[in-house]
């Protein structure tokens, strides 16, 4: 077998069937895969169910990670994207651009990974692509999923259906995922506490859906942290999202971390949590819900849905221990690139 | 307007907002994409129907070419391979990996010709991811489409449905594609009479299938060109894939640089062409069909599939003008990285 790939990998030809036969089909194939046509052709929906598709692009630096890698990433990242629909996640592609050099026993570690996740999530890899770049014109791998899940009837969630008086979740601590990798990246010493959260998190959107039936939205904190996707939600739905920093959890190495570097753990990456707004009555439920699963244990209420203060906007607010309000920024610019 | 991609572009953050309103949006957002929820929700197939899923990433270079561009390829490779299934295609998703400092001006470019193929095609692009990569880490931008198409009831088309004497058809002529490429790279001058053929072809398929019902099969001979396709379908079912070099249709252009430059032109891909097999009693229909679009005026009958020879396994051959008959084999290495 090659030990690192070549232009020939992607090149239509033999040698690319090789790296199909041997690294994808031996990691994930499936009937759909082997079938060798261009398109999988799968099981529609039942009746009155709609589809959710999402689409997310791979880059994280380092490859491989406490608590992950890009494969287990690529896998999650998706399941959850669709999953926050409401969507049981049903399908994965996977579209890989390799650069040349890159060793074969990485991608094959990286193809093992997504398998598991995609195992956990019960979910199949059911097509694929392979593209090879030359040296120098990538980074080693990314990687594109697509996912196609299936929405129940009469299942309709989305951050525009949050209303005054509701209340906000979250489905563990913050910001895991990012000071991770920038751990990893910087080689700081603060690397042997914290892993990456990375997770299918659709089991525990399932349990929450089931215990509080009026759940109104689930979105994944991912790129931007909590702070931009409370303030994405607030500029949905038209009121501010007020989070008790108190009850926003942290584990204290993340939160040493990021007082060390100056940054806000709500606008740090997490790839393991949801955000989720319910009801007030509903609100114990789905927090019994979450803690119920192997990713929920330190699931949290940490906020409320009110009205926005009739001379501005709808905004992200965080109340302080000490008693303050302020408003809670989306990030501005980057703070660490190539986080997910 | 920012002028060129910067890493802040892919934070997750407010600048992402920004090229997320002022360059994705501008060029193509219908309202699910608008609907700022991180999973499209869409109708489903009709009763009976299935899903058809396919994926494909892009990292072509140059990213404009004489007849296309890497937006314009990434949109129809995508449909192209969903309708090979004899699937509809629905929709499309697009993941940028994008270089810090590419110009703003040429993604804006790759997103208006994206938006035309798609209305050209008549699927829309409902789900969308973004990340950026740093300077020397990728190589512009590389796009990830993922199509869903619904397969209508009763169609099942795939290279295992080949039956010996069907015949086999190209919708137009071959190495186009390729060839334009390469006298980019090069700049070669034989490039004045070349151009891509990128075009999506579901119109077309949609003609062929409903004059040839009994259709057995699609597939675009992309990178690797028609011998890979060949030997893939050989493979497939079981037979010898058998054609006439004098009835493939080929440019002088394109066949004078492929003489040039050592390459066959069977080996050398194509982005608006299919290879079709019906059985013989509806091949002149399929042609016809065909030759009624603007893609299809070159198509032609170029062979037939054969029993296999019982002492070697099946194989893609080809019959010379002196009446020899030789193998056509699979691109062995790599022929012209970074195609498509």
């Amino acid at each position: 077998m090659d030990e690192t790939v070549m232009l020939g990998h992607g090149s239509g030809g033999s040698m690319m069937k090789r790296i199909i036969d041997e690294v994808f089909f031996a990691a994930y194939a499936g009937d759909e895969l082997r079938s060798g046509n261009d398109a999988a052709v799968l099981p529609a929906p039942g009746p009155g169910e709609r589809i959710a598709f999402s689409t997310d692009s791979f880059v994280v630096s380092p490859h491989f990670f406490p608590g992950g890698d890009i494969g287990r990433l690529a896998v999650c990242g998706t399941v959850n994207d669709v999953a926050t629909s409401g969507a049981r996640p049903q399908y994965l592609s996977c579209g890989f651009v390799l650069e040349e050099g890159y060793p074969m026993a990485d991608l094959r570690r990286i193809c093992a990974s997504m398998a598991q996740a995609a195992d956990e999530a019960g979910v199949r890899l059911v097509t694929g692509d392979t593209k090879v770049v030359n040296r120098g014109k990538g980074d080693g791998v990314f990687i594109n999923t697509s996912g196609v899940g299936f929405v129940p009837a009469g299942v309709s969630l989305g951050g525009d259906r949050c209303c005054v008086g509701d209340r906000i979740l979250v489905s563990g601590t913050m910001g895991d995922h990012g000071i991770t990798i920038m751990s990893c990246r910087e080689a700081l010493s603060f690397n042997a506490d914290v892993q990456s959260d990375a997770a299918p998190l659709n089991h525990l959107i399932a349990r929450v859906m089931e215990a509080a039936p009026a759940v109104r939205c689930f979105r994944d904190p991912t790129r931007g942290g909590l702070a931009s996707t409370l303030n994405e939600l607030a500029a949905q739905c038209g009121a501010d999202m007020v989070v008790e920093q108190d009850d926003i959890p942290v584990r204290p190495a993340v939160q040493g971390a990021c007082d060390m570097l100056g940054y806000d753990v709500l606008q740090v990456a997490n790839e393991g949590k949801m955000v989720c707004v319910v009801p007030a009555d509903q609100a114990q439920a789905a927090l019994q819900a979450m803690r119920a699963g192997d990713y929920g244990q330190d699931a949290a209420i940490i906020g409320e849905v009110c009205a926005a203060r009739p001379d501005r906007g709808p905004k992200a607010l965080i109340r302080t221990p000490i008693g303050g309000t302020r408003i809670l920024d989306m990030l501005v610019g980057e703070q660490l690139p190539r986080i997910c």
